[in-house]
């Protein structure tokens, strides 16, 4: 049975977008591991019956069915312990990682782009996605990024942590990359999916960073679907 | 030769309250590796000519001199490695949560805090403090905190993802304390030995992480003398 992860899209399959789905997807490639992309929508649930969850990613790992973005790294790190580690041995830290990125740089990214998400879904998908979105904003989506230039500058300010880390060494794990870099990786392949919004100046640390982790892998992350930098 | 660490403090030796300091007090704690508290004063910059350093902490163990808490925390993994471990063999993510504690928790702490600060100095240190951090801030240091009540929301909703991660564990470092809750808690030490500004609600999972924290090794730093909770 081929590896597969089931991945978030729009009407292109291949343009991945969620930013759970790139940690997995980045993680897989970091552990040199060949995976068949099953595209998922939104309004999909059904076909992850089996599963018993209604998210993406899911990944279907031999007779092993592993669902949400961290237990799949925690998988990969048990189950090929001989491969490049993810975590290496140490899950804790990462969660204080997570936890700042999703807070700072994912709830950023979601209030500079989200109204760029809805014509990339088909009609069904394109009606839950606006609602409950429009339901967790209180307002409607082009109101949400309408301002969007002038709050630019405080997410740069926000990522002023990332900053530090980048300036003083190649990625967040080190000379090489680990599970950090691809948990704040994924929240940034998000907006590039979805929306030419420019969130980094070419001068900041940041984005140099963020070109490195584009290389990885032979440009993985860079060759696909995108619409940002 | 007895195991030292130059501490900073004010005219109370056992008032010690750099941040960075409480992070070696603590990692030296962790470690079960006891220790003289030499006490340092801002103005003392002479005493440290030995380790060509301008800044506290320092740890002398044996013949070796080890400058800055990062610098201290690798030493004590690195001399000590069959005691309780504090980075686990991976330094790299806690990188990130020392930069995210320093631009987050520590930058706003000291917004709150910092003009409680030289009534617990001598009046030579108490010169250079005002004077280095009226610059530091563009301001009187009273007019810094004057607003403090009123910035004490923001404070605490930035210590979410903090919040998120000890809600669902004891530690940072999962059901035991490591590196990242000492940085952590260095800040939080820092405030509670200079101000009786209430940063924190009981009701508050970073509250009940704090007084986890003040209980260990015997409540070690619940006892040193201090004026907020």
């Amino acid at each position: 049975m081929a590896r597969q992860l089931y991945e978030l899209c729009g009407t292109d399959p291949a343009r991945i977008f969620s930013p759970y789905c790139w940690r997995s997807r980045m993680a897989l490639a970091h552990k040199g591991l060949d995976f068949e992309s099953v595209p998922w929508r939104f309004t999909e649930t059904d076909r992850l019956a089996f599963v018993g969850h209604d998210k993406v990613p899911v990944l279907v790992d031999g007779a092993k069915v592993v669902a949400d973005s961290w237990d799949i790294a925690l998988h990969l790190d048990a189950a090929y312990p001989d491969r490049p580690s993810l975590m290496r041995g140490n899950p804790a830290p990462y969660r204080l990682v997570a936890a700042w990125n999703d807070a700072t740089v994912q709830a950023g990214i979601a209030r500079l782009v989200v109204s760029d998400i809805p014509p990339l879904l088909g009609e069904a998908e394109r009606t839950y996605f606006v609602t409950s979105r429009e339901k967790r904003f209180g307002m409607p989506l082009g109101q949400v990024t309408a301002d969007r230039a002038a709050r630019l500058p405080a997410f740069r300010e926000a990522l002023h942590p990332l900053r530090m880390v980048v300036r003083g060494q190649a990625f967040l794990g080190g000379d090489t990359p680990d599970y950090a870099d691809m948990i704040v990786f994924g929240s940034f392949m998000w907006a590039r999916s979805v929306s030419d919004f420019a969130l980094l100046e070419p001068g900041d640390a940041v984005y140099r960073w963020r070109e490195r982790m584009l290389d990885l892998h032979g440009g993985m992350a860079r060759q696909t679907p995108h619409f940002g930098a």
